[in-house]
Parts: C-alpha cells; structure tokens; sequence
C-alpha cells in the first residue's frame, strides 16, 4: 500500500552514494523529492569502495535494489578460503632485518587477518552508482546545479535554494549530501566556523590499477587474489581485486608534515617515482607493487571533519548527510556504509506518519542529529586511529601486531555490530519526543 | 552620554509618520537605521490629521525634536475660549423640523462639546513630515525602493529585503511602517491570509478646503474658526481651520453599501455635486460650505483592519508598526497618534541595553506585539463604532446626543488618559519575560 504523499518537497544537495540512495529511499516512499547534482551526470570520485555488515543492513533497510547493485557490482576476494577475509595484514617493511646485508629476498608472511561475516567486496564507485541511478526516475534529477546559497523565503517559509547558473529552485527542506566540501554544511555552521571546511590529515594516498596477471607474477597468487594491509613506518599500502578479479586496486598511503597547496583541490597529479620515494626501505611486495602503476599517478588528500567536528548535523529544515556531515579518513572504509546508515535513519524520519508539513521537519532533522552525530564523528576519530595503527604510529600500540589486531576487531566490531532496524526505531522515539517538546512550547 | 551602538542594523520599510518617527527615534538612540521609501521622497497622503494628549506625550517621549515640528505647523481653533474645545458637535440635518415648511432658516445650535487638555490641533501631514525630516539624516534615507519580498539568508541569519528595482539590501531587522497596504504586514501573515488586505468600511470621504472669508460668510464666525461636527443620517461632516487659520478643511463621510472598485486605488475623483447628492436633505450649514469647495473633489475610500485584524505584529525579527500594524478608520482622529505610541514603545525596546544581538531582536518585537496589540485594535474596533455614532446609526446609540457624547467621552479617554512611561516600562518588562524564556528554552 502507497502510504499518502506528504505535504513537503525535500531538495537533497549532491549526486554521490549518500545523496542517490536517499534519493531512491525517499522516492519510492512516496516522499516527493528533487535531486541537484552540480556535475552534468551523476558522479563518484574514488575508485573503490567497500561495505561492512552494517552498510548491507542500511541497504536493505532503504531500498532491496539498493542491496542488489551493491551485489550485482562488488568484487569479493577470490580464493574461496577467503570469503570472510575483510585484510590479511602483513608488515610490508621488514621483509628482513634492518642488518641483513644478504640479497636474499625474505619473507613477508601475514601476520594477522581480520574477518567479518562479509569479507572484503569491492565495489568500484562509478560502476556502484551507475547501477543505483536506474532506481532513480529522470524527472526528479537536476544537473549542472552548483548550490551557492540558500534563503528562507518569509511569506510562506519556502527555502530558496540559489545555484551559481542563476536558477533557484523551492523547497521545503534541503539536505545536503554534497561531500566532504559540503556548500550545506557551510550554509548551517557559517562560513567562518572551524567546522565550515575539512582539515589536512597530513596523509596523502597514490591510486594505482594492475592487471591482475602482472600483480600475481610480482606478490604471488595469494597476495594479488584476496585484500591485504601492507603495513610500514609512515606509509601503509591496501591492495584488493575489483573488476571481478581482472584487476588489483593498490591504495597507497603516507604520512607528512606539509601542507596541502592545492586545496580546495583534493586531488593532484603525482608520478611513480615520488612513490616509490615515499615508499622507500619497504619489502619488495610493496615496491614491485609500485612500479608496475602507470608513470602518472594521481595523489589524493586526506581531510576529514577530525580536527574541527561539527556542532550540529541541522539548522531548522536544512541537514547534512553523509560525508558532508562526517567526512571521514578511509581507513576503517566505513564511511560510504555510514552514508547508508545515514539514508536509512532520514528516509524512515521523513516517511514517519507523524511527520507531516514542513513545521515537523524540523524535529525530523534534530531527531537525526540526536540519532546520528556522536557515532558518525567517533567513526571519524577511530578511523585517524586506525590510520596510524597501520603505519605503527598510534599511542599506546606502535608496532606490536596483538594490539593492531585487537584495536582493529574492536573497532570494526563497533562499526558492524549495529541492529540498523533498532537505530531507527530509536530515531522515531526521539522524533517522538522533539514533536512532543514542540507541541508544549 | 551616548550608549553603545548595537550590534544589528535596522530597516525601516516606510516614510510616513510611523517610519520617520521610528527613524528619528532610533537615530538618535545611536541605533544602526535605514529608512526605504518607495516614493523619490518621503511623503504623507491627506490632508490634515490631528494628535490627542497620548500622542503628545509620545512624541516627547520619542524625541524633543518631534514635538517641536508639531508645536511649530499645528493650527489650533481661532477662538481662545475654544482651546481645549476638540470638536463642538452639532446636528447638521435637522436644522428644521421635516414637516416644517417655512423658508426660514433653521437654528442649528451646538449640541454638545468634547473636550480634552489640548484642544484640536490640525496639522498638515505633509509640513509635519517636512519638518520631521530635519532631524533625518540624508544618508539613512533610501528612495524609490518599493519592497517586494523578505528572505533570510540561512548561513548568516541576514535579512535580505528584495525590492521591485532587484536591489537587495541587508538588515538584521525589518519594521514595517508600509501603511495601510503593508507589504510587510503580508509577508509577516502571508499573502493568502485575510488580514493581508485591508476592507472596505463602506464609508468614503470627499476632502476639501474653503477659504477661511467665505466660510465664515457660509457658517458664521464661530464655527468656520473652530472644529465642528456636523452630524447626520448617513452622513457626516467635520471641520477646522488648518494653514495658520487661512483655510477651512472639510472632511464629508458618507455611507455606502457599495463595493469599492477602484481597489489597491484608496482614491478616485470625484465631484461637487456627487457630494452634495450624498448629503442631500443636510441643513444649508453643511450644503453651503460644500458649495463652496472646487467641482473636482478626491474622494477616499475608508479602509481598515476591522474585519480582518492581524493575529500578531511580528514574525521573527519582521514587524509591523503603525498603520500596517492596526489601520483604523479615522473617526477617533487617533491613527496617526498610535503609530508615535508605537514608535516610543518600539524604540525603547531596540534600545534596551539588554537587546545587544540579532537574536534578542524577536523578543523585542514579541513584546512589542504584546504590549501594544489589544490596545491598538481596540482602538480600529471603536473608531468603527463612533463613526456610526456620528451618523446616528451605533447599536443602542442612535440619535440620542446624549449617548453620543458619553460614548465620545469614555472612548476618548481611554486614547489620551494614558501614561506614555508607564506603557514603555510595561514593554521593557514583557521583554525580560521574553528574554528569560528564551534562555530558558
């Protein structure tokens, strides 16, 4: 049964993860709804992206199609034995002791492997939301809308959203899922607080792509099949087959002291050889790894909400969603299953039949936040954490592999072992009483 | 000593008497104003008006400097037994009685007499203003801006006021001193909202000016030198002397079950001998002086917010004053006194040293709400009331004088036996209230 239309238009801000899957959430709950995507299609950056038991929870919560291009896409490990494998962790530095002088290459053993009831299944972003925006009708999207500023029109209380081409459009909510450079998220905590903009993490990341016969004949047939964790002093490497197994996605991180230039750039050209400088001292599965990468290879910047979380997730009928809420690190690769998390809970909200005119939204969006901003923001926090973990630095755990392997299980156990369907159900009880306290103000 | 200069800026949506006071008042309290007029000047539309005891002691309460303009182009009766003579009323129809055939004229003796501790006291709208605007400086006056709508501007809490040129100004407030037709008033309780508009009394008025030699030839001396009300069914007329004693100001209301056609118009042209069909069968005291006007006569149409009257004075940190607030008919001759009440109640509370940020704006004008609604539609409510008096048709009034002057006498007393301080700390009271509740909240 078609549950009744609401007496609201929501407007959601950006055309990624977060802001597709709310679209088709909320849609197909009836819930009239407009998508403003600032590129001239649908877009992801980032190559791959992979889910944890919660994200597939949150998928099926907020739509079974959802669910099924996730499975229609992802590429999980391919040995059979490594189906619930999320990284075999290996030290990608002391391949032999610092005093070695022999030339005989020495061995890189997995010192830990960390599973979860999933595994490891990546999905390539691009080929993730291509199959997510057939869930998503034509006329609800709207492109090449670069969102500038947003008014509340006074007479009638219609938010005014205003695009760099000119345009404004109308409606009664705005949530922004526009990213970790979120013009929403500047538009509720002001464009001079801390939190307006994402902070440097002093990590940068290579993306490379190997065919995956050159990746076997370089690390051998385990290593290239399944995903690992080259871990090291200052740098860190993760590995893992996407394109079902055709090819090897290498991520590889480092750690240092300056200053990104180029931002609001996140991204810039890099080549092979400032890798390979980076990544000097480490084992050969690490540096063959490397040099099998194009020449060109593009740098990426880790910023996050760390340093600078924000004070609230909502301004009256505005909200940020997703990474423009709590842009993350990726090192616990949980942050687009959070985005999902972050779907589940707004669509359940905004379809809650107590949830009826735009006066109720707003208790919707403080219902959110209350639900959603003390585990999103510590997710942010651990992820640094875990960061460091990887490259031996994190207080208190260094390079002892016990205490890497056990901040890891504890961590993704917090990140995984959630019931989404009790989440949400605890959001409606807050929404409860936000509309009861407005009710008796 | 001046006090600190606040930190929010005021705009005055505006230039008649309500704006210009508010202007003077609030500039002078070294509070940040500007004033948009949408006409190339400021400017007042009527002719004469004329102020009670309350209303003086609200001017001098605003500022010396608007008293001043008032003592400087106010005409007062001619005659000094008269000075705190209001209006002498007399029965302008049955100056003989109906079956009385004899060409004689009839007696039409004064009835009775209203008066109060000042007397009338004319005042062109148009030198008051023009004095008024002295104590304005050029450089807080903005004109032809006519506003079309009000946003705010969600990242920053500004309002930005959009007017019909597609300019846009900012301001922290906005006081809608914008008249009958209040754009302001509209935007506050929506368009579709029935005290958006004003409604037709059903009574309009046809306005003209005698000189003062032929009036007293008309009328004798004692009448055409002092303020009369020359009552009637159906009808009525009012008369004092106005520029200095040079000139008789008629005032000739008629009842009409028509509707107004020429609405947003509040004006049409009219003529002579239209007014003298609307008083026919009126004794020659009437009918001769309007002889005596020119054959075009404007004839204004009676609007008012009795029908239809606002359910608040403020939305946020939007407000009405004045006229846009609470436009009356004209009967108790204490419009144009109401709106300076206004302004001495408004301008204290801006300046309030406990109002220091944009945010303490809407307890201001919460408070204002609540001190000066009942009190102001009342006065739309009574003003209704004593102009049917004067035409002999007010439920359980009739033509008994008797109870027509008891019900001038209480009315009126209850528009000048106020205490201008007493009402303003009564204000600054509600607005610790408000404060209190806020931080509370």
């Amino acid at each position: 049964m078609t549950p009744p239309k609401k007496n609201f238009h929501v407007a959601i801000i950006g055309g990624g993860i977060a802001g597709v899957t709310l679209a088709i959430a909320l849609h197909h709950r009836n819930i009239s709804v407009t998508i403003y995507e600032q590129a001239h299609a649908f877009s992801e950056v980032g190559a791959g992206v992979s889910f944890s038991p919660n994200a597939v929870q949150a998928m099926k919560f907020c739509h079974d199609g959802i669910y099924n291009a996730f499975e229609k896409v992802c590429t999980r490990n391919l040995w059979p034995s490594k189906q619930k494998v999320w990284f075999d962790y290996l030290d990608g530095y002391n391949f032999k002791g610092p005093n070695d002088t022999s030339t005989e290459r020495g061995r890189q053993d997995i010192e830990f492997t960390i599973s979860n009831s999933l595994g490891q299944n990546g999905v390539h972003r691009a080929h993730f939301l291509d199959e997510l925006i057939k869930l998503v009708p034509q006329e609800i999207c709207r492109f090449k809308r670069r969102l500038e500023d947003i008014h509340e029109r006074i007479r009638d209380g219609k938010l005014i959203l205003k695009f760099a081409d000119g345009s404004e459009e109308e409606a009664d909510a705005v949530i922004g899922c526009d990213g970790i450079k979120s013009q929403v998220r500047q538009i509720i905590v002001g464009a001079d607080h801390p939190s307006a903009k994402p902070s440097y993490t002093h990590k940068y990341a290579y993306r490379g792509l190997v065919p995956m016969e050159k990746a076997v004949e370089a690390i051998g047939e385990e290593l290239a099949s399944n995903s690992c964790m080259h871990m090291g002093p200052g740098s860190h490497m993760l590995t893992f087959p996407v394109n079902g197994g055709k090819t090897l996605n290498i991520v590889a991180f480092h750690t240092n002291p300056d200053d990104w230039a180029e931002y609001p750039h996140l991204t810039r050209q890099g080549t092979r050889e400032e890798a390979l400088r980076d990544f000097e001292g480490f084992g050969p599965n690490v540096t063959n790894l490397l040099k099998l990468t194009e020449s060109d290879l593009s740098v990426w910047a880790i910023f996050d909400l760390n340093d600078h979380p924000v004070p609230t997730f909502h301004k009256g009928r505005l909200v940020i969603s997703g990474d423009a809420a709590h842009a993350t690190s990726p090192h616990h690769g949980a942050g687009a299953g959070f985005c999902i998390e972050d779907t589940a809970v707004l669509a359940t909200l905004l379809a809650d039949e107590r949830v009826c005119s735009p006066a109720d939204l707003t208790a919707a969006f403080a219902a959110f936040d209350a639900n959603r901003r003390e585990r999103s923001q510590w997710l942010v926090r651990s992820s640094r954490f875990i960061g460091d973990c990887y490259e031996w630095q994190a207080e208190g755990v260094g390079r002892d592999f016990k205490k890497i392997e056990e901040e890891i299980n504890r961590r993704n156990g917090m990140i995984a072992n959630v019931d989404i369907a009790a989440m949400v159900e605890e959001a409606r009880g807050e929404l409860g009483r936000r509309l009861g306290h407005r009710a008796s103000l």
